[in-house]
């Protein structure tokens, strides 16, 4: 395998030697297909990681240069040492700019108390009769709704501002890749005047 | 009256011409004396506007330079004007600072729960009998203890971390004199890992 194509492959992904060298020979040397494979494995990794402890981390602020918003987050990862690294404090300044933007209620799907959900599922139901769609089909368009609801109000969820094609959790995942350990964002809290 | 002397004493406490003079007559032209009842003039002034709304105001961040402790905290004030003056700006990075070192649990006394108070006060009676304090002081001595312990938990009533002669209370009122306003805390957060 071509060793300039492999260090072209490992500029384009941040990859080890070994998994650029695999990937390429799984993707018969082209470097695009190389790439999406070594960001699948990278997301399928990351997903692993997700499990696991993460109780280092640390407190980033985010002050609207209007001095009248403002957020508060602590972001977890598992060791001081990445909890240190330029990465991970650009990876918790982003999310806190990000809060402070899009206002997201909830951390994840989980976290939104279920009247909240069947308030929301009702006064869409009345809507959905309202505009005359089948009574058979209801359900099955309220669960998309819903799950529309949900990004919008989860910061997980939703579009991340500086990049609105990736959810705020595609941004952790990455992160996650990249730096190798578990990353999540325990709280936050956004004051606004 | 002298001019300089009026002068000398304005560069004392940024009081009006007017107030200055009336002040050293007063005090038969003792510079001291007349600082103290302009000093306690103020006091009277500010407690006066105490009263008043207080919906404008500033989002204040403060992250501990190892980035594991974190505040957020809402300063009100009456006006923009007075909200953008810079010893508001620097009133609020004191408070949020003071925070993140003293751990407040509770802005002001009238917050404290009920139940917390009355656990405490069981606790500290408990302690004055073993140490065999006599039944009839009993009440007085609470009284005292849990003023201190009030004072303790909440931001208004603890010493002020940069000069704990005054209180965060007494810091805020002398804020409210010097800039003319109402200004009052409505909120903080604080994140420690």
């Amino acid at each position: 395998m071509d060793a300039a194509k492999i260090k072209q492959l490992r500029d384009m992904t941040s990859a080890g030697m070994l998994d650029c060298k695999k990937a390429l020979e799984e993707a018969g040397g082209d470097l695009e297909k190389a790439a999406e494979i070594l960001r699948k494995k990278g997301i399928a990794k990351a997903v692993k990681k997700m499990g696991r402890e993460a109780a280092e981390g640390g407190i980033f602020a985010y002050i609207h240069h209007n001095n009248k918003l403002g957020v508060l987050l602590e972001l977890n990862c598992e060791t001081d040492f990445v909890a240190r690294n330029e990465k991970f404090q650009e990876l918790g300044k982003n999310i806190a700019m990000h809060i402070a933007a899009s206002n997201p209620q909830y951390i994840k799907a989980e976290d939104v108390p279920e009247d909240v959900i069947e308030k929301e599922k009702a006064l869409q139901r009345e809507n959905l009769i309202a505009e005359g769609k089948p009574e058979d089909k209801l359900d099955k368009i309220l669960e998309g709704k819903i799950r529309k609801f949900l990004s919008e109000i989860t910061l997980l969820g939703q579009p991340y501002v500086k990049e609105p094609k990736m959810t705020v959790e595609d941004l952790i995942k990455e992160s996650i890749t990249t730096l190798g350990e578990n990353i999540s964002v325990k709280r936050f809290t956004r004051y606004e005047i």
